[in-house]
């Protein structure tokens, strides 16, 4: 039997989400065989004859390999600590460990490390890290200076949670530290650069970003693996995530958008953006500097160049020829991951759209 | 008024207990006035006029500095942070968060963190770091990586404990990093050198120590403040630490010993030695490799060159002329720290006996 291979690109809350649909999608379907949809049905089934031969099973010896390929940029050094957020929630959340609720950060945690080093008067207070958080950037940073590879001391992490037994790999898009930083306009009209976490957590980024910059990205290399993942890669999905501070990054390290262009798999995404604003996150305030229109048929303008298939809610259902590169498949659906049967069903979704374009 | 100043070495949780006595006995002797003697009055009170007119008062701006030169033998690596249990067991104890029970650690202590990093399979197993604990050394780490040196990082904790509003001073006895560690013949008959820390907490102390070596004691230097604070220090205290591992590796920095013997302040010691048997911890497993006897006169003999006043048990109460040094005076009295309270007469003896030896 060929294993199916799908790649996905991430960054966090919502990627990890669909992602972790998409895990639950194949489990139920080698369970329940020929079932290449959801339950919840509100898409017009594909073909099911080839998604049913190619989808399924899920695991170590499963049929598919799913290949996380996740952002690094909004990775930032606190308290001496390497802190990798969305590596982290893509960990927490397909390794069921994560505060569901609020999406990152883990389930049933406690912050008392976090108030004593406030106490002691450790900064930054804008960043809280939790007990048990805590402990997965001690270890990080310990094997890092041990002189371990951010690929190799993620795949630690995602031992930890149980990973390679659900058929996901996680790598790091790079090796590299590298670091998004937004430049504002400061208040003499000068400009200013702070760390990306900084704007998006403590400023929830109101102040208009000027422009995104990746230190490191330029001289940055992908990481073991991520280029293959691509070029070898049966299906890429992109989840909904942050097209510039999530996938943006991670398309901004050398090679990967070429590996992107030049893949055989069908590449198909799935839009952040509902109804003209982001479904969670400041997407829009990261759009803006850019000049892209907050919309799914603007964000899929950044991909044009390797995207296939598009899945846009169906309140952005576009008009006949309207917005769209002609070639790109655009199919309607409804978007929001309301809960996790929702995930699993847009997941299934985005892989039967893929399946039906290979 | 002429301040008095107070200089001891100490090591952890039986240094730290007296150390707080002898805060609490100088606060009271402060409110009270003439009160050279704790509460418990087991002792035959000094000439009170001399003790009454230098004892009393601490603070900032009080009549009485306390300089504690603090052990570092004891500190070691763990999940890449620096810990310094002997200096952690003295600013929590004198500022007021140790767990009072166990002596060492804080209260109310959560251990999230540590769990965490065991499903991490980040070791070792044998030391469990609390969450609260395990943020001082995560600042301690991040201080020191960024240049700071341990006296300054040890301030910055004093600080946050409230140590100099206290008139208590911390000092690490060196900035230079020194390890203790334990020569213990291995199975096949020859000899393996382990981590004091490793020997004392997982092993107890159980397998015999042939001997200790300190890594880097040789080359350490004296913090900053050390050979002074005992080169004029008005009183010099030997809490009932450990006379090996403790006091012994504070002796055994360059130009300590020699600090110790030209002080004009009378130095007085309190042994940690009771009916033959250590108070607290393993002093006789430390003691046997140096062939020492477990007995109060065996500590004093290793202090014999600069010790002018021993403090020895009512168990121990030494025959007539028998087994000390001529000149030493040795006072005997209940010895034993039951509670805060009996802690602070102890440490109101020793600055007795030493008042009156100036």
């Amino acid at each position: 039997m060929v294993r199916m291979r799908i790649t996905a690109l991430a960054g966090g809350v919502g990627g990890a989400r669909f992602l972790r649909g998409l895990v639950h999608h194949l489990q139920r379907t080698e369970q329940h065989g020929h079932r290449a949809e959801g339950p919840d049905g509100g898409e017009s089934p594909g073909p099911s004859g080839r998604a049913g031969g190619l989808a399924g099973g899920l695991g170590p010896a499963g049929p598919v390999e799913l290949t996380v390929i996740g952002n690094t940029g909004d990775d930032i050094t606190l308290h001496g600590l390497r802190v990798c957020p969305d590596l982290d929630t893509l960990a927490y959340t397909l390794g069921g460990g994560v505060h569901e609720e609020q999406g990152w950060g883990r389930a049933e945690e406690t912050f008392a490390a976090s108030e004593e080093l406030a106490r002691l008067g450790s900064g930054p207070d804008w960043f809280r890290l939790g007990d048990r958080d805590l402990a997965t950037h001690i270890a990080r940073t310990r094997w890092l200076s041990q002189g371990g590879t951010l690929s190799q001391v993620t795949a630690r992490v995602g031992q930890r949670w149980g990973l390679p037994e659900r058929g996901v790999r996680l790598l790091p898009v790079t090796d590299d530290p590298i670091e998004t930083h937004v430049v504002l306009e400061d208040a003499a009209g000068g400009e200013r650069a702070v760390h990306f976490q900084q704007w998006w957590v403590q400023d929830r980024a109101r102040t208009p970003a000027l422009r995104f910059t990746v230190a490191g990205l330029d001289r940055a290399a992908a990481a073991p693996g991520v280029l293959d993942a691509l070029r070898q890669a049966d299906v890429v999905l992109l989840p909904p995530s942050n097209p510039v501070v999530s996938i943006g990054i991670i398309l901004g390290v050398p090679g990967v958008r070429d590996a992107l262009r030049g893949t055989r798999a069908p590449v198909v995404g799935v839009s952040p953006i509902i109804g003209g604003a982001p479904v969670r996150g400041h997407a829009d305030a990261c759009l803006a500097p850019l000049g892209v229109e907050v919309s799914a048929a603007g964000v899929a303008g950044l991909y044009e160049d390797f995207l296939d298939g598009w899945l846009v809610d169906t309140a952005d259902a576009p008009p006949a020829g309207g917005g769209y590169r002609s070639g790109l498949v655009v199919r309607t659906r409804e978007l929001r991951m309301r809960d996790a049967l929702g995930a699993e069903a847009l997941a299934g979704a985005a892989l039967q759209l893929a399946l039906e374009l290979r």
